[in-house]
């Protein structure tokens, strides 16, 4: 058996539809046990009268030992990029519809947290990526991604010509509407719908996946989670390309501009239920059960 | 044998690098022979000295019997918008680049072109698409595309919702970051690139492509050419989408806005040299004579 | 109103697990109805005392005005080869989970047959494929397919390698597994898994679906349905390759032999019941509801 | 700087065209230094007069320092099977046509091979896949794959029904054609036609690329070299498929059997010329630089 926990935090996104729905039986249940709870302020308003300790996300990053973050995978995705450099434990709790982060459902959560606060889980590594923009030998912003780095032309009307280097080495230049660079945990979001494979999340790889390429042998390729990915925007382009992290547009990148990708050094730790199976996330989730025709 | 050409006009795009090395021969071949020749007043300036007469892209629509177009794919795609109401009939000189609209390169121009003009020749008929923006009844903007209508997010961020209608019949409601509609012009461009199939030019057919559907099952759709189709932007979204024609974003939609796109009653008589072949075109641009591997 | 049916003809597989469920209570709608029954004599074993007049496929096909066949799309598939000849009318009924073809349910059926047999049904023309071989100017062989014809190796460690003909024009010489050549009908089976588009039902087009193509650029083209297509062995090659028409093997081509596939000048009228929507067998059997992630 | 070589096995596919001209000029460089050749017995025949010492492939691993071999990828792939076992290194000298696995050219031998054979080379290690074909708990052959295992229906008209498990894991059930089974080294051959992912050659990762599969949510899965794969053909397959190994069919299943899949204990050190690069292979032989449209 594990340790215990005897902080916890719980997180999540204020405006999602029914969240109080999940949040009131999760903060009784945690308050029947002999556990200190830290509630993300945003929160509070949802539960008028009940009354955990208040705290903002970092600072619950920083003290508690298990984060519990409720809602769909948007919103752990959204707080691990938080939670990570604290380098605490998440759990996620969806509002009914399983997630591939967030396994545990409302209806089983009575019965699985217990079992996982009192030690009996498992617990997976996940990386994530530092994407930083540079101009000119300087940083001009740098942002984390546990899904994927997106670097695109932000526009429908026009492509991007790009230049591909990993680990210094040149690998392509390309003409595509954009670049999608992805870890394992983002290989069942966008980076699967542009064609990319699914990883298993515990492999130590990153995938980069064209986005209409030019070029039609250009394909998916994966390569060690440790390569360093430069993705040099050609003087020649005349968009600023935006440079989205988890489908956050926090950077502008101009030509000339490179965006350098790698693997941060924190990670994040996240557990689930005994029992968890990645593959049948992938079963219920992309209907692998469900074939074509009889 | 079919009728010559008495009014010939003479279109490109000024920007272009050397198009006066294609543009002077071409009009030295011309000047040779018992025609009229009307040059695109912008093309002017790139021969000093030599004066065929000048006129704007529209009179030249509607005086020419025949349409040279010189440069590549973008330009006769730009010049077949303007023409296409004028029902002339057009040919493209590429500058050196096969191209899949402009099939007569410079080297071949002094042999294929006066056996052109002397009427041996394919014809074949292109048709283009309307693209219709709508507003509570009203039609807020419409432009013409010879390629393809994308309707898409225009934000590398954010997915589009829509709801797609084929004559008036649902077909699926789809998140997505955006949907093609293509022509078997337009299948060989961008829709390719999309995952879209190669539709023989001559097919009275439309490919919608979905771009990087939510939903794994979401294939190109190919229609009748006939077809009515909708796509209706759904309130849900907070974004204003581009409608981009042939790669330029003529009109901005917004939540609760529809794209009506059909079939213009008006096509492009595209000619060629005898013996052309389209599926050659392909083997050269696509490259389809190279195998992976040995 | 259309004209009603007066001979009903009722086709199945014998085989099939529970097809009495659905065979004894159709007999007993037609029963009830001033129509002549023609009951497929193998099926009489499933219905002991129950006597309507037995017949072979093919004198069903001569003499019903109707043919309702039971089961799923692969029976029908089977039904249609021989029933195109006939020229008569097809309805399926499916036994519980919907086809692309057989679209009444068993649930539906009291309500819906009803009103087919009394002429308020939509119409819908299916054409086949005629597949060819021929070995130095003779006829080796020859068979029907509603969905597909496949060329391929047959051979799971060997490449085969093909020239394409279109119309006689030279498409390309291609190393793949095969080739799956496609009506709009087949488009939703064998060619989706293979990458090919979808195609409405009514579209005059086929699709040429390279299996694996050693040509990373080679994609589906979709062509005029009127199209004959010629698939030449190469001698080059050691193996023997099978053609399959709907996933039946009935012929075994040799280096050197061609395949000649172009339209049947027969078809098949297929009927569905007032409201049929060919999208809504999408995404029902396509799970297009169903979208990745939350 | 790294040992040098003191015994030089030579190894390549008698009937391939041509091999005699690089076959001799190859020898002529190894007689012209100080080290002992051994010639693969069945080349011989190729070079009269000529004699270095002959032995089998067996006899070249055990006894070779560095093995050469002459040919395409396909030689290679051939020569890694035997002499994976000898923990040998090898090197591929191709015809003229590049290869991944064969990237000094006949121009560049009398450079390059010298200093490879001072000790001037880039050392890569690969990985071969072992795959055993169980019944009943016996083992009923054994086979090993450089590239990949295919298993397959080995029939054009029928699909196989199986489940997959990874480290005894059930990840799905499927009907499809089949399922490869691919090292990195074999991401850029049959995988890759099949929609998989490239791989850099030096990542610990197989990919599991469904043929053709019913479910269109069925994707391509990476997951870590050391997996335990286990393919059950189940019980209701009619058909006995065959376990494909580098493209040779070696085994045969039957319904009810399970085909096991791992990593080798042994691996090949594959040895290039310095400053090797695997994306300048792809890039030529993908043909990545030769984009679609101008």
């Amino acid at each position: 058996m594990q340790a215990s926990f005897k902080t916890i935090g719980v997180l999540g996104r204020r405006e999602q539809t029914d969240l109080v729905e999940v949040l009131a039986p999760l903060l009784a249940l945690l308050r029947a046990r002999d556990v200190d709870v830290l509630l993300e302020s945003e929160l509070a308003e949802l539960l008028p009268g009940d009354s955990p300790e208040l705290a903002t996300r970092d600072a619950i990053g920083a003290r508690a030992d298990l984060v519990i973050v409720v809602g769909g995978d948007g919103s752990l995705l959204s707080a691990a990029r938080t939670l990570a450099k604290y380098d605490t434990r998440v759990i996620g709790v969806n509002r009914g519809r399983l997630g591939f982060l967030t396994d545990i459902s409302p209806d089983e959560m009575a019965e699985q947290l217990p079992a996982v606060l009192d030690g009996h889980y498992e617990s997976e590594r996940r990386f994530l990526l530092d994407a930083e923009l540079r101009r000119e030998g300087s940083v001009l912003g740098r942002a984390d991604a546990l899904n994927d780095v997106v670097v695109n032309s932000g526009n429908s009307a026009q492509m991007i010509e790009i230049e591909l280097y990993i680990n210094d080495v040149f690998v392509y230049r390309q003409r595509a509407d954009g670049l999608i660079v992805s870890t394992p945990t983002g290989s069942t979001a966008y980076s699967l719908s542009g064609g990319g494979p699914i990883m298993h999340p515990t492999l130590d790889a990153v995938v980069l996946v064209p986005m209409f390429p030019h070029a039609l042998s250009s394909r998916p390729i994966v390569v060690d989670g440790s390569s360093e990915i430069r993705v040099d925007i050609l003087e020649r382009n005349s968009i600023h390309p935006p440079v989205t992290c988890d489908g956050h547009s926090s950077m502008r990148a101009a030509p000339g501009d490179s965006v350098h990708i790698s693997k941060k050094p924190a990670g994040l730790t996240l557990l689930h239920p005994l029992g968890h199976s990645f593959y049948a996330s992938c079963r219920d989730k992309l209907r692998w059960s469900n074939a074509l025709v009889n």
